[in-house]
């Protein structure tokens, strides 16, 4: 087991003491920035997240902020999901790629009004790539990261410890929509959306000076609902098929081998750099594509690199998520699998540090 | 002390299984892939580094490839340093900035050819701003990130060392030139460079699969040398005013303020996207600069976060890197400090999470 190093380098957040005082015990970095990944536990963790409520410092998940006339052109021109008739106050997920059609991110786009969007994004520095391309192209608009730190609050018990702190008016926000609310005289977003499948908001936190503030006001409000610090669970979004960017996919992939394809309007995404690259998978479909795999034996994981899957002798494909799961009883795993072998009951062997197991794959994930 | 959580997502290298048989204690981020940090100790092996030879894993130096006829021209829209002239077989430090003048990145570029470069990069995710532009502005070039790891031999007996397993021809190579070796069936640039004063060479080893073969071969060869597995060391990287991207600057600060003004053309380097944004700084100066600090008292530091520095009860500047030295006996540190209070010999406080220490300017970096 290493330590981590902390530098600037690997930037604190508006919560990092809060997470400190709360007994975190190890962290990853993302966005160049400390994400915590346990406090009691990874299986206790879980435990309590699918009963209670956790608040969870998810600051690296950075903001771009797209400001100006040609805010809603760029935003286009970066997916190939169609963005006519989003509205202000709805936020959508949107593979992010190049103009070979490889992903680069998968953020979730923030429309605050015609010509501001914020773009949430996955690990990868998209800043770049954003700037980029408005330079490149001239564009009419500013490119930055704004002091924009989300908050999530994540389990069943997520309305109640909300509602107690901004109002009953949080229980209408719909999925993947957004209201403002305020805090400490600011107004921030508050989304219904996360990173888990047991139900949350994320809080867009606008402003550092107010983050322990927020964070505090959660705790006091939540104690009888027994409300704890917690994180992105791996058992958790693994069972949810929730994908990682760097992990599940590289910018190798396709929108298509991710099975994101559903959020793809590649014909009529109009202005997508990536567009033309993408037009003949988007009609043909990938030559492989994440599945969800049950290994079996005893618990495995995490993976820290990718696990090669089998069949006859020829590799098939990778794991490159996989973890015991307490109420599955099975170790549940997220891989890319060529469609020779990735129909439903197709049965694989994955070689990982622990020895060959098999690999099952399945017909859904399991939340 | 936290752990670091390990996920497909912090990339291994080609050497990571030899680091990890070394014994490596700590690990930081850097480019989204594990970068050794403590073996014995910090000062254990800072005191090694200075007295022997070292092998380091700086895979995390990534390389953006530039390759196709619009390589030369990309290469120079990048950086404010004037590149006619500049041959193929020489490596130079680049500051690499936005077009407001904001610093990207501070990698080494390695002109392989006319057409074909090496970026070799500090912590930002720097392809994806090179790939934007080069779509924006519809050139000629490939953009992509190879199979290419630096491996570093630092320390007093590299030459002696790199000698024994590619021929006495590598005593030749002067600094920040790089020639060709073979090994393994491989051509491979050796450059006498690294982030370190002691001396020594990386070897950009291309191709996985020789890595840990390469890494054994230097381990043998350097038995009675009293080799050891290393890594860029924070007291020592202080001493010798080597900057840390993320840590020391960021994309609020221009070259000139990161006193890197002496690779900076801004006058010549036309075609540069942020010659404009530089005109005027590179005239009159900067109203703020790095300034080595010696900070008194008992040993401080890691830096996690800026630590302000007060005069008269304003602040006047941060540190953002600081060790304790055992050769110079004090605490050495890097800050960015304004034009009034940046003269050697200037005593401000600084504001430490050990209480407030007094911080000298110092004339020079210590090695």
């Amino acid at each position: 087991m290493a330590h981590i190093s902390f530098s600037r380098r690997l930037r604190r957040t508006p919560f990092t003491a809060g997470v400190e005082a709360a007994g975190v015990k190890a962290f990853t970095v993302y966005n160049r920035m400390l994400l915590p990944t346990v406090f009691e536990s990874p299986e206790a963790d879980y435990r309590h997240l699918k009963q209670h409520v956790q608040v969870w410092d998810v600051s690296c998940e950075r903001q771009v902020e797209l400001r100006g006339p040609d805010a809603g052109r760029l935003m286009q021109m970066l997916t190939p999901r169609d963005l006519r008739g989003k509205l202000p106050g709805q936020c959508f997920y949107v593979p992010i790629v190049d103009e070979t059609g490889g992903m680069l991110n998968d953020p979730v786009a923030v429309k605050l009004s015609e010509d501001q969007y914020w773009i949430s994004i996955a690990d990868s520095d998209l800043l770049l790539w954003v700037k980029g391309i408005a330079n490149g192209y001239r564009l009419d608009v500013l490119v930055d990261e704004p002091d924009v730190s989300p908050l999530a609050v994540q389990g069943p018990k997520a309305d109640e410890l909300l509602s107690r702190v901004f109002g009953d008016r949080v229980r209408d926000i719909r999925f993947f929509k957004f209201d403002m609310f305020e805090f400490g005289g600011r107004d921030l977003a508050i989304a219904r959306s996360g990173y888990s499948k047991q139900g949350g908001f994320e809080i867009y936190v606008d402003g550092t000076e107010i983050g322990m503030p927020l964070w505090n006001r959660l705790f006091e409000a939540g104690a009888d609902l027994n409300v704890r610090a917690g994180c992105p669970n791996l058992i958790e979004r693994i069972e949810s098929g929730l994908l990682s960017y760097g992990n599940d996919m590289t910018d190798d992939n396709t929108p298509h081998e991710c099975g994101l394809g559903r959020f793809c309007d590649t014909q009529t995404a109009i202005g997508c750099i990536g567009r033309d690259a993408l037009l003949r998978v988007a009609k043909e479909g990938p030559v492989q594509q994440i599945r969800p795999l049950a290994i079996g034996g005893d618990p495995v994981g995490p993976c820290d690199r990718p696990w090669s899957l089998v069949a006859g002798g020829n590799r098939v494909g990778q794991v490159t998520s996989a973890a015991w799961s307490p109420d599955f009883k099975t170790n549940v795993s997220i891989g890319m699998v060529r469609i020779t072998h990735w129909d439903p009951g197709t049965e694989l062997t994955v070689e990982t540090p622990y020895g060959p197991r098999t690999a099952v794959v399945q017909d859904g994930f399991w939340n």
